[in-house]
C-alpha cells in the first residue's frame, strides 16, 4: 500500500492527522526542514531529530548535480547517506531549474538547462525526474511541474498549468509504486481561481497520494497567497495530505494550517539562522544587533534548544560578531526547534478545538515581544 | 589548596597522572582542544564533551578584544559563557600579541599593541594579563612571557628569557590564589640547553602549580623540539604537571609524552578539520581528494564520532565539495575524537608499562595506511 494519511481531528478547516510511510509515521501539520544537498545546513542529523522533526526535504536539482543520483543510490540512498532513516520528500527539480540554472529552455517534453555550478548541460523530463527521485529513495516524490512566475497573464498561467498537468500525468505513469512510498501532484494556476480549480480537478482525476499547492510565495504577498488557498484547498481530497510548497514565516504557517494545509517546507528558518535572525515566541530577533552585546538573558525562555537552554543572547551575539561557526549552528538549531514547536502546538490546539484561540494568542505574543515584528 | 597533580604510573619518562582542579579532575597525558574566542570552532560544548575532552583552552588575546574580559566576567565567566563547567586553561595573551597584533612594542614593563581587528590600542603587562585571566575565571592561568622567535642568537634568547623570568615573578605576585585554581610558569630559552636550565631553575624558585615549555613549534622542526625536551624536562619538578604549548601532530604528541610531557594544546586538529584534513589511525586524509568521491567506507573504522560511525568517506567528500558546514563540523569532531583517543591510549599503555610498544604499533599503522603520511 502506498502512503496514506489519516485524520485525528479537525477544527474549522484546520486538520490534525498522521502520515503513514515506509520510513515511519509523521504527525501533521508538519514542517519539513530543508536538506538541500543531503544535509540540513549547519546541523547534524541528530540535532535535526532532537528538534522533533520527523521528515526532511531533499532537492533533486542539487543532488542530481552533486553527487549525482546514481552516486546517491550507490551510497545506499539519501536516507543512509545523510543518516536520516525517517521519511524524506524530494522536490522534482523543476522549481530550482527555473530559479538557479543558467540558459534553461522549456519545451513540451521537458527542460534543458546548464548547471549553475559549472555550466554543464542537463535535461529533466517528467520521466527522468521521477527516475532520479527513485534513485534517491525518496519516500515522497513530486511530479515535475513548471512553477509559474508572478505576476503573469491569465493566458500564460493557463498554458503553464496545462503543461504542468500533462507532465503530472507522465510523472504518474513513470512512478514505480512501492509500499509506503508515494507521489504527490502539484496544483498550479497562479492567482486565478478557475485555473487552480481546473488544475486540482485534473490532478485528482490522475490520482496521487497527496496534493501540493505550488506557485505561491513567489512575490504575490501573504494576503493573495491565503486567498488562493481559500479557493484552491476545497478542491482537494479530504482524506489525503495537502502540502504548501516553499512556505514560509511562522505567521504564514498559522494562516495556511487554518485553511487546511498539512505540510510545509521552507529554507527560511535555516537560512535565517545562518544570518543571525531568530524566530521566537516574542518575535524575530537579529542577534547581530548591538543591543544584545550585554543582554545576558536566554534568547527564547522555555525553548529547549542548546542555544536557549545553555547560552545567553550576549554569547550568541558574540559568536556572530566573531564569525564563529557555532553562531549559525546554534541559531539554525533554535529556528528549527521553534518551527517544530509551533507545528506541535498547532496540532495540539486543533485536537482541543482551540485553534483560533491559539493563533490569536501566538500572534499577540509576537506583537507584544521586543523582537523586530 | 591550589591545583595538584598526582602520578598514577610511569613508563620510562612517560607519566600517567591526574590533575585535580576546582572544576573537576583531568586524566593525563591530556590534549586540550582550543576554544579561542569562547568556542571550540565548529563544535557545540556537548560535542566537545562527547569526544572525551575534559579541559579546553581559551585565548586571552582574543577574549580581551571580544567580548572583553569584564564582559566575560559579567556573563558569569568563561565556563558559564561557553557552557563548559570543566577546567579551562587560558594563555597569557603574549604569544598571540606577537603573532597577530599590529605595531606591537615590547618594553621592560609590558607590551603595547594594536588589535588586528580594528587597530585599537591595548596594553598587556604581567599584572594585567593575570587580572584578565582572573576575570575570565580561568582554572589554570599562564604567566605573561615573551615567546622567543626561531632562529635567534643566544644573546637575544638570553635577554628574552630573562625578561620572561622577571615577568613570571610579577605574574606570580599578581596571581590571586584560590582553591583548585593555579598558575603555570613558562620555560623559555630557545634551543639553548643552558638557557632552558636557567629558565626552569628560576621558575621553580618562584614556585608554580605547573610548568610549561614555551617557544617551541615555532619552526625549529620536530627533531630539535624533542631534543629541547630531552634537556629541559629533567629540570622540572617530578610531582607537578608539564605542559608543551602549541603542540602538535599526533606523532609530536607521542614523542613529547615519551619525554615526560603531560599536557598539550594545538589548533591543528580543529583547523585541519575545517580544511578537510582528517587524522586517523591509518594516517592523514584530505577528504577533498577526488578518490574519496566513490569511497563508501567509514573514514576511520572503529572511531565512535558521528562522521565515522554514521557516514562514509564519500559523504564527507560530498559535503566539502559542496562547501556544506556539516563537513567542517563532522571533521573537527572526528579530529578531536581521534586526539582524545590517542591520549587515552597513551595513558593506558603507560599504566601497562607498554608505551614503547604502543607508540611503535601506532606509527606502523599510520605508515601502513593509505593516508598521506
Amino acid at each position: 500500500m502506498t502512503i496514506t494519511w489519516t485524520s485525528q481531528g479537525v477544527d474549522g478547516r484546520a486538520r490534525a492527522g498522521t502520515l503513514h510511510t515506509s520510513h515511519g509515521e509523521v504527525a501533521t501539520p508538519v514542517f519539513m526542514p530543508v536538506g538541500t544537498a543531503g544535509t540540513v545546513k549547519a546541523m547534524t542529523a541528530d540535532a535535526v531529530r532532537s528538534t522533533g522533526a520527523r521528515i526532511v526535504l531533499g532537492n533533486t536539482y542539487h543532488l542530481m548535480l552533486r553527487p549525482g543520483a546514481e552516486r546517491v543510490q550507490a551510497m545506499g540512498g539519501l536516507h543512509r547517506m545523510m543518516d536520516w532513516p525517517g521519511p524524506i520528500l524530494t522536490d522534482s527539480g523543476g522549481f530550482q531549474v527555473m530559479s538557479l540554472a543558467k540558459l534553461r529552455k522549456v519545451d513540451a517534453d521537458g527542460v534543458t538547462f546548464q548547471s549553475h555550478l559549472d555550466g554543464s548541460r542537463h535535461r529533466l523530463t517528467p520521466e527522468r525526474s521521477i527516475e532520479i527521485q527513485h534513485s534517491l529513495d525518496a519516500t515522497i516524490s513530486m511530479v515535475l511541474d513548471e512553477c509559474t512566475p508572478f505576476p503573469v497573464s491569465e493566458d500564460e498561467a493557463r498554458h503553464s498549468m496545462e503543461l504542468s498537468l500533462r507532465w503530472a500525468g507522465r510523472s504518474r505513469n513513470a512512478f514505480v509504486e512501492r509500499d509506503g512510498y508515494g507521489l504527490f501532484g502539484i496544483v498550479q494556476g497562479s492567482v486565478f481561481p478557475e485555473l487552480r480549480k481546473r488544475s486540482a480537478d485534473g490532478l485528482v482525476d490522475l490520482g496521487f497520494q497527496g496534493y501540493a499547492v505550488g506557485g505561491l510565495a513567489v512575490g504575490e504577498g501573504q494576503e493573495m497567497m491565503l486567498s488562493v488557498l481559500n479557493t484552491t484547498v476545497p478542491h482537494l481530497p479530504h482524506d489525503q495530505p495537502r502540502y504548501l510548497m516553499g512556505v514560509g514565516t511562522p505567521d504564514d504557517l498559522i494562516g495556511a494550517v487554518e485553511r487546511g494545509i498539512d505540510m510545509f517546507d521552507c529554507v527560511m528558518p535555516t537560512r535565517a539562522g545562518r544570518t543571525a535572525r531568530a524566530y521566537t515566541a516574542r518575535g524575530v530577533f537579529n542577534l547581530r544587533n548591538a543591543r544584545f552585546a550585554t543582554d545576558d538573558r536566554p534568547l527564547d525562555p522555555g525553548c529547549p534548544c542548546p542555544g536557549c537552554a545553555r547560552h545567553s543572547r550576549s554569547y550568541l551575539h558574540h559568536l556572530f560578531r566573531c564569525d564563529e561557526m557555532l553562531g549559525p549552528m546554534l541559531l539554525t538549531w533554535h529556528n528549527i526547534t521553534y518551527y517544530q514547536g509551533l507545528m506541535q502546538n498547532m496540532r495540539a490546539a486543533i485536537l482541543k478545538g482551540a485553534f483560533a484561540a491559539f493563533s490569536a494568542a501566538t500572534r499577540a505574543e509576537w506583537q507584544a515581544g521586543d523582537g523586530l515584528q
